[in-house]
């Protein structure tokens, strides 16, 4: 049972309307081509900018609470501003005495928490901040049925961002993007090795992913693409990346 | 850049007292053996089970505290109190009205939080549970070392357990014991691809790793090891599971 992860080489950097399901298809062919039950995992960067969600906050206008806001947490208040129109709401905002800007986590209008609703200046042109894709599965299913006709076979995509995490440093890849691939490889009804039924064990399967796609990806490196083959899945058209997300009346920690 | 993980096949049940060094050595022998950088990924339970970290229910006496708390989250006294010696403290104790029983997130003595301390009982025998191992780095460092000696190389060792998260659903594996593998591989004082100062991005490698590891661990297949090849890592001797925990200070959610 073996599983590879390769980083696919010379994809350029991506601007808005490129066409990536022809860059990647062109990536994904330089590197062999695909094979039965191919995974890609795609930062979202990529799929932000070539679909042009990329803002300049020189064109911003910071409300009277991102005004406030950035006051308190020494932050750019055009930044909170992006923040705060990405966000369903703020969970936490701070700064602590040895930070030179505070944090914001915050409930991003797709349901996922993450620092600063996922927007992101890294990769990013300066002046300017990249937000996640409007409708991150609609673009993982662009991408994989494009991909899907070019090399006539399925291919399931994850589309990932890089997050924090309550409890543990550093910080890993999550999904925030399906197609086909599951959100959780559920072991719910099935048994342990020695024959008790593995209750609560559901694999967060696309997550898994999207954390092992940080072994081969390295920012300083564009390498934005990874290339999973050998990954025992079963396709799931309805697959959406909202399903990994824990209900609000389940949640202890918001 | 390619990442390969397989996983060992051949690990017979592990029992107190086993030569888990001696048994891990053959597996890897029978994959082919060790090559430089090569990391073993291996869940807690394994390494538990040869230590002997597995409690009778029947030798446990509940506490008055350990008897409260089962009856409010309706579990069984023994494994309560299991939880509570395995804990500094409780964070959160809650049962929903749909659920059967409660859920405890603790602080393990460690200092991990988890689900009930990461007290187990799935892989079991009936009537016994399974703690982490005492000091996690310490078994990785002895299994490494022992392997070290066998292949004549250096091996890194990453002891995982499967964690709940706040916010999202389903299960991912984390590091609970290092061996020469960085906790985190930091990036700060690198640029980005587009030479801005990439700040804030510390990947958490040893998290990384252990949460790839499930996509070739299957728990019914009884394949708690799995072999990390083409990973790009720097050995750290002084390495630590530590190392990955947030400090209570810069914690927001507990």
């Amino acid at each position: 049972m073996s599983v590879t992860l390769t980083a696919l080489p010379g994809i350029p950097d991506i601007a808005p309307g490129d066409d990536l399901a022809a860059i990647l298809g062109d990536a994904l062919e330089a590197a062999g081509g695909v094979a039965p039950g191919d995974i890609l995992c795609l930062a979202h960067k990529i799929v932000s900018k070539a679909e042009g969600c990329v803002i300049r906050l020189a064109d911003v206008t910071p409300s009277p609470r991102a005004l406030e806001l950035a006051a308190e947490l020494n932050k750019e208040p055009e930044k909170v501003e992006v923040v705060l129109r990405q966000s369903r709401r703020v969970v936490r905002a701070f700064k602590r005495p040895a930070q030179t800007h505070g944090t914001m986590i915050c409930e991003h209008k797709l349901g996922l928490i993450s620092a600063n609703a996922a927007v992101d200046e890294s990769n990013a042109d300066p002046g300017t901040v990249i937000t996640l894709p409007d409708d991150p599965d609609a673009s993982a299913r662009g991408l994989g049925e494009a991909l899907a006709a070019r090399f006539g076979m399925p291919l399931g995509v994850v589309i990932t961002d890089t997050f924090g995490r309550p409890w543990r440093l550093g910080q890993v890849n999550v999904a925030i993007g399906l197609h086909l691939v599951p959100a959780k490889a559920s072991e719910i009804g099935n048994t342990d090795a020695w024959g008790k039924p593995l209750v609560v064990t559901e694999p967060a399967l696309c997550d898994e992913i999207a954390a092992a796609s940080g072994l081969v990806v390295q920012k300083a490196a564009k390498t934005p693409a990874v290339l999973f083959r050998g990954v025992d899945w079963t396709p799931d058209p309805s697959a959406a990346a909202a399903q990994i997300l824990r209900p609000i009346e389940e949640d202890m920690f918001r």
